[in-house]
């Protein structure tokens, strides 16, 4: 159905930094475990998390043309950090240049950032593995890693509180959508 | 312009229970000195401050046919918590009862529990009011009255901080307007 790993990694790696190949190896490896240990597409989830971080690198202005010239990228993404363009941005791209059309696996590249109100499973398989990838070492990891074992629903809600308890603290703005995620898990 | 302090104090007392009245006169108090510290309506702020939690003893059910009925009342308020709804149906029971037609008072009324995207001068002040008066005395607020001498905006953010870190800390939903109005202050 979709190309090979290896051809998929081929694919990605022109368009990433070195050490982001290596986070997109790793968030891929972590998500077909989850994927497994969930009962979510195992090959969905390798090419969804292949391809994650296919725009991250993309100039900003790019990125911003993009949102503007299509309907359904939300607009209100520009009064937020660009950081947060990259995921439902990809998602456009890869359409265009990969002819990607399944949505299930568009739908887990455009959130992985942000978390979105009714994530499915595979939404939420690749937002966790973004998020606890071995390489990852932000303050309350550890914990959500040992939830992810047995809880996938609580394992993304512990991620959701941590990501916005650091936002509020440093007072940074919180995109609604990672807020419609969080209310969508309790 | 409007009916005296007394007026309203007595107009409101017998919806209120006692300490919820008493509540209701030290959030007036507060509101007057931080309207006459930055300069908002005084009038204004002690009306709308009078008035705010009017609707905080009406039986669930009416507050929901309230919101059923009024389009200009968001559906979406009955996914979150019950004690969400007496701000904006209060606004519309008292345009009803009071013949209030004064926006900005209904406006802050409407807000005082969950703020919202564009808070004016006199939103900030009931809003601010309600979270540091006197008798309060949750985790964070005597930092919030402190910041409260000097600066309205921030001492806006850091109660807003608080509440959506207690709220994530407890697993709570949070109602968007709240970080709508959080995002409006970063």
């Amino acid at each position: 159905m979709y190309q090979t790993r290896e051809d998929l990694l081929e694919f990605v790696r022109p368009h990433l930094k070195q050490s982001r190949f290596e986070h997109t190896v790793r968030v891929t490896d972590t998500a077909v475990k989850l994927a497994e240990r969930y009962g979510a597409d195992v090959e969905k989830a390798e090419v969804a998390s292949i391809l994650h971080d296919f725009a991250k690198h993309k100039p900003k202005e790019e990125l911003k043309s993009w949102i503007l010239r299509e309907e359904k990228l939300n607009n209100d993404l520009l009064s937020y950090h660009h950081e947060l363009w990259h995921g439902p941005v990809g998602a456009f791209m890869l359409k265009d240049e990969l002819q990607i059309q399944d949505e299930e696996i568009l739908s887990a590249i455009a959130a992985h950032t942000t978390g979105k109100k009714d994530m499915t499973l595979l939404d939420k398989v690749v937002f966790l593995a973004d998020y606890i990838e071995p390489g990852r070492n932000f303050e309350g990891v550890e914990e959500v890693r040992e939830i992810a074992e047995n809880n996938l629903n609580e394992a993304c809600l512990q991620s959701l509180v941590n990501t916005v308890q650091f936002l509020t603290n440093n007072k940074r703005t919180v995109y609604p959508d990672t807020i419609h995620a969080y209310n969508a898990l309790v």
